[in-house]
């Protein structure tokens, strides 16, 4: 394969993750050695700056906010939830990409961003414009097929299960048979996210916190999980609860869809964690509860990443330039977990179209019996992702992130009309 | 004054906090320097063990341990929020302090707490029992009179001014001008959690998150904040919005009790900041706001503390024990700020009664004319406490805390009836 000599498009799309900015950082460490790569941009917003020609010249950017990428939280070139759709739209992107002799095009973000990025590719390879494509895997919902893992799931279960940690620390000091914590945490479709709080067990400490996951896997039992909460409130003096913001009842139904609306009509009023607060008062009289939903500071919470995941969400960034540049187009780099004892992961592709179609379950034979905890094959899975710990550099007590000058590149074509 | 030879009681009261542990280790580092003093004790549970004289023997626990408390969260000794108020209580206590020798007691909360063991001091006095009473500040809400600062503010303070810098990171990425965060914080009565905040700005950049502060102090205009949000958002393209729980109206009225009432007629569901965001979408069409609700995860976050203040709270449970082997007694342990321009902090004592009676309100000289953000004059106060990181081990990727074997101490008294 002859060397293809252009320029670098880099984007991110889809919710931030704590570690999506290294994946950045990884592509551009890597894309300066190689020679044949001319101009290193970055696009606003994801597509948006696709169609707006918003880009940015990340060569431009100092050594030292490259690096401090590697532990920004966020999404450093913007991103956002609008979708490319018609024809039109992906015609002009390749117009633009025509107008910037962008020759490698790296898509950093989840299953709707790969296939994206897939049809970037096909369209390029019709028109033979010479173009090659590699996506890098991002979610915490780690939810992409044929990856092992994805970056930003170790951080964020990491995050959790310390979290949990610390709470029962102090459920447990005011604990006196009445008191039931619930953090809700992230997760619509998948449990992946509350399942990794159960790494906050110790090894053979089966009755540790959390006492109670709640997945939106195991469809909501009141009468169940309210028997739960007494024996772990006999047994523990307190009973600490994860809960999926996705929990369903039997018929499906979101268990934060039975509150009430509020003066406004809106009835996304609290969420899970408040209504199984409800209810556990309702039926428990003397016990308190109280919820905690991080929302968004668990997919930030850049200051309690594992440094597992940080480096390698930098190595498949780095690897999607190395793929590109030995020619492979059409990809997403993977993670493929190595088979020995000890944990070790290595890079691989796998086909865009294999990515954009298809979503990787949580394992129902890694869910316990009695529905609310997981079990040692989860553990041996999720635990190697957590280890290590990022340093994130502080400047008078708190984080210092990075701070991109965002050089904009020249525009070229006249202004495209986004509907 | 004469030495007095005699037993020590730790006890723990009120809210955890990430630092409380770290008093109790200074109390009992500084114990072991003594030759007077023969046991250390803890009373579990607070006034509960006092009442029912469960009390373990501190000096059996390891090192190891002792060390870990610096930076275990919660409170190992277990608290409550049982409040001694009938004279038959505190004559109980009398007798298991008498049972016990316990000649040096050291109790460790807010302002009820300092007045029980004002009254225990007091009934001591009055019954010719030598006992030597000294009280520990501790609480995350800041607000005991006569000292500078309390153990543990500026912890909470610190993780809660990182998760503004990093959940911003995450919102600025994703806003076009559409996006709000809110994220709520403790303070029912009084601001300063919020405020603190506030440290999240760089200095000279007061654009920088949060760009809205709304504390108890300055009563909720729906008006005004709605029109303060809109501004934001067009110069911005995101809204970052810290609000405390005990956000009012003019009349006094939380605006968490506007929302509206479960099917189990619960009025609490939902706080300020699921309310809050109730008003601003329904006041501007278009407009997404994402609320987290750190709850006790931000009074639990050793993680993140801050190693100025755990040093402190250290420092404070030894000082209490010197104070009382110079015969000392009925007084608390204050910090006292240095008079020069970098920060110091020395201890000194103040009456229990002082501060049992006494409330420490953010000044409101300090809250901008805006009503939404802190001057200079609050960062100057608040900025030493944050200073520092204290550092957690961590085992198998999570943060690895103590555990107390809790030897438990014979009980000599007949049991009581606590009613």
């Amino acid at each position: 394969m002859s060397e293809l000599a252009g320029n670098v498009l880099v984007g991110q799309s889809g919710g931030p993750t704590s570690v999506i900015n290294a994946s950045v950082a990884g592509v551009i460490a890597e894309a300066l050695n190689h020679e044949c790569i001319e101009e290193i941009y970055g696009t606003l917003n994801g597509v948006l700056g696709l169609l707006n020609e918003d880009f940015i010249d990340l060569a431009a950017e100092s050594q030292q906010q490259i690096r401090a990428l590697r532990h920004t939280p966020g999404a450093a070139l913007g991103t956002c939830r609008y979708k490319l759709k018609k024809q039109q739209d992906f015609e002009r992107v390749l117009e633009v990409f025509k107008a910037h002799n962008i020759r490698y095009f790296f898509y950093i973000g989840g299953n709707d961003s790969q296939d994206t990025a897939d049809k970037i590719s096909k369209l390029a390879q019709a028109q033979g414009y010479e173009l090659r494509v590699i996506g890098v895997p991002k979610t915490i919902d780690n939810d992409l097929p044929v990856t092992d893992h994805c970056p930003g799931y170790g951080s964020v279960i990491k995050y959790l299960a310390a979290t949990v940690r610390e709470v029962a620390c102090d459920s447990e000091a005011m604990g006196q048979g009445d008191l039931v914590s619930i953090i809700e945490v992230m997760g619509r479709s998948a449990g992946w996210i509350a399942a990794g709080a159960a790494l906050a067990k110790r090894r053979d400490h089966p009755h540790d916190p959390p006492h109670l996951i709640l997945l939106p896997e195991v469809p909501f039992n009141q009468e169940k999980v309210v028997a739960d909460v007494s024996r772990v409130l006999k047994r523990e003096k307190f009973c600490s609860i994860v809960v999926a913001e996705g929990l369903v009842d039997a018929d499906g139904n979101y268990l934060a869809a039975s509150t009430a609306t509020d003066a406004f009509g809106h009835a996304q009023l609290g969420g899970a964690g408040d209504a199984l607060a409800a209810i556990i008062e309702g039926s428990l009289p003397g016990v308190k509860v109280r919820v905690a939903k991080p929302g968004l500071i668990q997919r930030a919470a850049a200051h309690a990443a594992s440094k597992t995941d940080s480096d390698e969400a930098f190595l498949a960034g780095q690897a999607a330039v190395r793929a590109a540049i030995r020619g492979e187009t059409d990809k997403m780099v993977t993670f493929v977990r190595g088979q020995t004892e000890h944990y070790t992961c290595e890079t691989g592709l796998a086909p865009l179209s294999d990515i954009a179609n298809g979503v990787k379950l949580l394992p129902p034979e890694w869910i316990n019996e009695d529905g609310v905890s997981m079990n040692f094959q989860f553990a041996r899975y999720a635990q190697p992702l957590i280890q290590g710990e990022s340093i994130v550099p502080h400047e008078n007590g708190l984080p210092a992130f990075a701070q991109l000058q965002k050089t904009r590149v020249d525009k070229v074509l006249p202004p495209y009309e986004i509907v």
